[in-house]
């Protein structure tokens, strides 16, 4: 089929869109703002106006075999209705694949993000040639995706693989937004990366540390990306904090492999571009804390798609492989 | 399809076998000691004795469809091999699956205990009308089986669905057999119940409770069932332990919920003969510390086969809807 799909990302500031061919090849792309401070009326014709453009790249609808659209969760892909995302206001209960198919008398379908990341994983990114992969997406929260014989897998209201939501620490004082403690969401993305550093620090008064000049004196404004920086200069509390982060996404991905045994793990967002450093004490953590005698196997892989993900994660759940997913 | 399937249910002290119907009826059913203490040769020797005997019932192999066997763990269900369980010395690396094939000149599989259990209740029990159910079985350990579509998910390696060694408390002084810490092995099965009445007793001497009558002042000697006992004559620190064992499996299975999003719960087992103030208690924490938002209305459900649950499990593989499973 020389039909190619439409991959829509609907992110907070930005739409982004793209055209991708049977072989998973980008051969278009394209931004435009979301205005979500608007309103739902004014991002949603954002949306609009840039399929519509998307459209005419392809040289009109006959040669585009389906929409897909990724947006931030809550959303049940299983329905195509978007929730209530929270970067997104006024999107409330909105059936955006009915919606946008009916638009454009065209097949379209609704995934979340971190689900629709993983399965790009697998068709064109670092996963390929794996059927059953663990996805992990950690930068300001934690996404994951479980992919079973490359197809998402959703469970009954389309709402499975939150797997960020999971807890390692049932005594934590730390409470998700979700309402649990201690998830890793709440241990080990980027916020909570920043809080562990800045009670390091005001703890220990006298210890020195550069990311006391890097936040100027203010420890509430440490980020990771501070963090990094201080851990490349080989400041001791930035590294302690990296492999304290390494440790606990560690941990919990051995109880991941106890339960799902996959054939690979991958991970992407930007705290993953920590690199080296976080990858080693993840890979070295996990075989210690799993029954699963096979875990020092499992290839922990850094994601290989970039800035594209979101284009190439919506138009993959309308991909060959992605054809049959659940519903 | 007039064909009978033998189930056979390898136990520490006794092999349990019987012949299952296309609908799921346990239509015979025998018993014989293990001997696992004499090695492997005789123990398995029993195994076949046992197989003969059900044959002759079914009144010869042509009214048998398979042979079913369940074991348990470590094994590996998609090459058949038993690799070394515990309670079977001098089983190691035995291809019990095609050794009993041969020997009858049947198909025969090999699963372990948990996940045939889980099968069977979709199949038979439980969860009948149900397709993706997450299976739980609390006694001396926790062992759980994913159920997708109906069929046992494996994995990559077959050693998936062991939930029972997920942490959620990576702080815990508590270390598994498995390696990691806290898990919810470590924490909620009967040993760990035993252990958090023993350090409640000891810590706090002039605490009044039966349990020190029960178990004659040795403290190293409560069990899980003179908990549930002291529970039912209104014994505070028994109902305390029980309370605090449902909040731990309501938190763990919270985030299980948040994984897999499943139609159903079932949990068996002996612990769960505790029955009603466990499940009300597991009940009312799961909704608290999910993301999933459906939890609530996620049924939680009792295990319905009891004794015979290993029979009707070890069968279940090779009826209709298990004859797919993955491999």
């Amino acid at each position: 089929m020389g039909q190619k799909i439409i991959g829509i990302d609907v992110g907070g500031t930005k739409v982004a869109g793209g055209l991708v061919d049977r072989k998973g090849r980008l051969v278009e792309s394209q931004i435009v703002p979301t205005h979500a401070d608007k309103g739902f009326d004014k991002s949603y014709a954002q949306v609009i106006h840039l399929i519509g453009r998307l459209l005419r790249a392809a040289g009109g609808k006959e040669n585009v075999g389906g929409i897909g659209i990724c947006a931030p969760g809550p959303l049940n892909p299983k329905t195509g209705v978007v929730l209530n995302p929270p970067n997104l206001p006024g999107w409330r209960n909105i059936e955006l694949a009915k919606m946008v198919g009916k638009e454009f008398g065209l097949p379209a379908r609704l995934e979340n993000d971190a689900n629709a990341a993983g399965l790009a994983e697998v068709l064109f990114g670092a996963a390929v040639g794996y059927k059953d992969v663990f996805y992990v997406t950690v930068s300001t929260g934690v996404g994951t995706g479980i992919i079973i014989n490359r197809k998402i897998y959703h469970g009954k209201n389309g709402i499975a693989g939150e797997g960020g939501h999971v807890s390692i620490d049932y005594r934590s004082p730390y409470r998700c937004g979700c309402g649990t403690y201690g998830d890793i969401e709440a241990l080990a993305a980027g916020p909570g990366m920043a809080r562990r550093a800045r009670v390091m620090l005001e703890q220990e008064h006298n210890l020195p540390s550069v990311l006391r000049e890097l936040a100027h004196g203010r420890a509430e404004e440490i980020s990771p990306l501070m963090i990094q920086q201080a851990a490349r200069q080989g400041d001791r509390v930035a590294k302690a904090i990296l492999d304290e982060t390494g440790f606990l996404l560690g941990f919990w991905l051995a109880g991941m492999i106890s339960l799902f045994d996959p054939e690979a793990i991958v991970i992407g967002g930007g705290v993953s571009h920590i690199g080296k450093p976080l990858f080693d004490k993840i890979r070295s953590t996990i075989p210690k804390h799993t029954i699963n005698g096979f875990a020092a196997q499992t290839p922990v892989l850094p994601a290989k798609l970039r800035t594209n993900v979101g284009v190439y994660g919506a138009a993959a759940i309308f991909l060959p492989a992605g054809e049959e997913a659940e519903s």
